[in-house]
């Protein structure tokens, strides 16, 4: 390497939690840093709205700027921490327009405006890498749009979301409710004060949009997911699970048929045996099912200031070659048209839990119901936890069954006679 | 994309199971690899010195040449599947030396001849792409050079060999005897008829080595590789390591420390609950502590011909790319010079089980034998199958220790008077 390398000049938008680990790193490592890139990395600016904010504590003070606007012309590669739709989606945009290369960590930025967002970037033949907006730390992004780019995707099942993972975790341990758990989540700093985003499942959707958007070569926008958050699931749904070999996540899946793509985000009983189910705690981990690959997973921290820092400065040191040796990385691949087909027509087993009359004869009634929709029973139990009083309860669990058959036969079962209660409706996934 | 993009021309060396089903999948998908890549990918050949094998059945025969060397020239990238040494290192050379981007899955080659091949690479502007060379199907080599290039590797603990994780979870899984958990392999297509370079540590030790130079920027070897096989375990290791909440896995294990870096290979307990305690069968994962990004693992098929194949197909789209489009992928990075250390100064715990006298005193006299190597006790436990006829067994477990320190330990006990036999001595890892 010659004596006085070229600079690459980053202008960091945002300076949280991720922006001001980005900017401690880059400084720290920056003669490791340039020695991997071949040109040395200068940090040109940090813009934040709060510049006194206690996360800037020890960074250079003359970087840092209000101003996020006036950094984009000085820099090589704009990073966009800012998160949220504007005005990041403005500064992404200005950047790629004039050429600069931008990392962004924006999952919610892309699934809502990634077509003009990766449009922006092609049609200046600028970089656009985004690997810590899905799975914070771990590589999925890159092995996706890379790795796999020779392979056919078939299946994506992933615990994308570290909140609703460790809520659910520490109900199927440690046997809390639901809202003693996300209070235990929120005091541990793995959930917001209004946790939203995480519970109801869009930070979730807004991951698995973005996956399938990569992993199907083709469009796949926030309103294209169906989502259900966690707020319904009891001890009882988590008692049945495991009863049955089975723990509840929160699963983002994205699915390639031939007549289309289904892509989903809700709560799924997985069988204990699959790789998914040993992923505790605020961890993140996705699995993806290709026609070549076969089945792999891909685990890790998927949230935190550090660990998403890593993510974001892989991708720095990627554009920086590019910037410094030539070379870019992979466009959007968006050359399928596929349907992405509505929730009621996907396929799934399912595992239905009712308080009916204890009485004989009930069980036939309800059999019957489920037979005349198509929907096939693979096994019923009748825990001997539920009921009394007159009450039973009884667990079934379908062979695969089209969505809207097994829908229509909830709401006759509802109405049945015998039937005190449709307790809980779950998918099960990853068998 | 315009209507005629241009071709970029592969030739393929080697026509084995991955080599046959790559060319298969070239030429099945390739409307939609053109539409990934931007250009038209064309195999101008397929070199075989067995070009009536079964595998070739379907293949264009007007494609399949016994002429290796013949090929390279008429190519834009070169695909090395040959395997071994020699041809297959004077094939890569040539090719990088004329300007050609090479795709290799031969981890044996990169393992001996990496700094050579590393360096044609890089003085002739070559892209040279090996994602098959370790884990199979698992996106590995990418995410260490790419997604972790701004991040600071600390240590990696592989299960790179699927033979041997088959071969050690028959015998904890099924009780069986090395032997017959061998033969099973074998007869299951897991194994070798000569099995020495996996049992033996040599194809793990090939593997980590790659992943050591990657991670830690610098060049190791096969030779820096400390390496044990697996061929001593016995069902009483299995058994012992049980009871203790562990489970016997060959970790290829590569650790960087201020003073320079240990890279080996060998059977070792790993904790229930670690995540690499749950990888069964002919699986393979990595597991990678890093700085920043704290655990990772990525986890998937790391042998088998179609697998592989998705490996070898995803570098091709990457460097084909590079061809219509412009860029090039990373360079070697190697500008860190750590020593590697030799085994005898590496730190582990260990687990040591002996047949000793069943009589007052014994423990005592061993105690003092590891405290005067300051080699200290975690626990002691006499289980009960151990033993009888005047024996008993006993099962050590130890803090850290130095291996030098442990080794000196163990020769003092197997010449102490009241110790009938060193049973096993096995390192602890992953806690």
């Amino acid at each position: 390497m010659a004596d006085a390398p070229p600079s690459v000049k980053i202008a960091l938008l945002g300076a949280g939690t991720v922006g001001s680990e980005v900017a401690r790193l880059l400084i720290d490592h920056k003669d490791d840093l340039a020695q991997r890139i071949g040109a040395m990395p200068e940090v040109v600016g940090i813009a934040t709205l709060e510049p006194d904010d206690e996360a800037l504590t020890g960074l250079p003070r003359d970087l840092i700027t209000t101003d996020a606007a006036a950094l984009i012309p000085k820099a090589d590669i704009v990073v966009e921490l800012i998160g949220g739709l504007e005005p990041a989606r403005t500064f992404v945009l200005d950047a790629l327009q004039s050429g600069k290369a931008v990392v962004t960590a924006n999952k919610a930025l892309l699934a809502a405006h990634g077509p003009e967002i990766y449009e922006a970037a092609d049609a200046n033949g600028s970089d656009l890498y985004f690997e810590a907006a899905v799975g914070g730390a771990i590589p999925i992004i890159r092995p996706v749009r890379e790795s796999l780019a020779g392979d056919r995707i078939q299946r994506i099942l992933g615990i994308v979301n570290g909140t609703t993972n460790y809520v659910l975790d520490r109900m199927t341990t440690a046997h809390l409710d639901y809202e003693v758990a996300l209070k235990e989540a929120q005091e541990a700093g793995f959930a917001e004060a209004d946790p939203t985003a995480d519970v109801e499942g869009y930070d979730a959707a807004s991951k698995i949009a973005i996956l399938a958007s990569l992993a199907f070569h083709m469009r796949v926008s926030l309103d294209d997911v169906y989502r259900e958050g966690i707020t319904e699931i009891t001890p009882h749904d988590v008692a049945a699970a495991a009863e049955s070999g089975h723990v509840i996540k929160l699963l983002g899946i994205a699915q390639r048929t031939d007549a289309g793509v289904t892509v989903r985000v809700h709560p799924a009983l997985v069988p204990l045996t699959h790789p998914l189910a040993n992923v505790g705690g605020a961890y993140n981990a996705v699995f993806i099912e290709a026609e070549a690959a076969g089945e792999l997973m891909f685990y890790g921290k998927g949230a935190g200031g550090v660990p998403t820092a890593s993510a974001v400065l892989g991708d720095i040191v990627s554009v920086a070659r590019h910037r410094a040796l030539g070379g870019k990385g992979p466009r959007e691949s968006n050359y399928v048209s596929l349907p992405v087909l509505p929730i009621a027509s996907s396929r799934t087993r399912f595992q239905i839990r009712l308080e009916v009359a204890d009485r004989p004869g009930v069980l036939a009634k309800v059999a019957a119901i489920l037979g005349a929709h198509d929907v096939s029973i693979e096994t019923v139990r009748q825990p001997p936890s539920g009921g009394g009083d007159g009450r039973a309860h009884l667990v079934i669990a379908t062979h695969e069954a089209v969505e809207s058959d097994l829908s229509a036969t909830v709401e006759e079962i509802r109405a049945c006679d015998v039937v005190h209660a449709v307790l809980s409706v779950l998918r099960i996934e990853g068998e």
